[in-house]
C-alpha cells in the first residue's frame, strides 16, 4: 500500500519561499498565476502486512507527530492500494 | 481555479533526505513503513479569467520549465475548480 502525505503551511502563515517563486515567475513572463504556495510531499510505501485501517492509523500518526510542525503547518494524506 | 503540482525525484535517483527520515522513523519505533521518498508540492492559484485549457497549458509549462529539474525530477499536477 502507498500513502501520499502533503504538508503545507497554514493559511495564516506567510510563505516567503512561495512569494519568491511567484515573483520570479511573474518576471519570467508567466501569466495567470495569482498566488503560489510551496509545501512538502512524502511518498510512503507501507508493509503489505498492514490492513487498510492499520495503515491509515500509522500514516496519520507519522504525519501528525513527525512530518508536520503543528504550530505552522497542516497536513492531509491519501492511501492507495 | 487551483492547481496542485507535485515534484518528486525520479525513481532512479537516490533520495538521501527520504532515507534519513525513514531511518529516523524506524528508530522512533514507527512500524510498517518500508520506504519513504520526499518531494515538493506547489499550490497555485490561477486567475479566474483563464479557461480550463489555458490553465492546463500554463501550469504544465510552469511545472516543466521552472518547478522541475528534468535531469533528476519528474512532475504531475491536478487542476481543481
Amino acid at each position: 500500500m502507498k500513502a501520499y502525505v502533503y504538508v503545507s503551511l497554514k493559511k495564516s502563515v506567510l510563505d516567503p519561499q512561495g512569494k519568491t517563486i511567484h515573483g520570479a515567475l511573474k518576471k519570467m513572463g508567466y501569466r495567470g498565476i495569482s498566488d503560489l504556495r510551496q509545501g512538502k510531499y512524502f511518498e510512503i510505501n507501507l508493509d503489505a502486512s498492514l490492513s487498510r485501517e492499520e495503515a491509515n492509523a500509522e500514516v496519520e500518526r507519522v504525519a501528525r507527530e513527525v512530518l508536520t510542525n503543528p504550530v505552522i503547518e497542516e497536513y492531509r494524506f491519501t492511501l492507495e492500494d
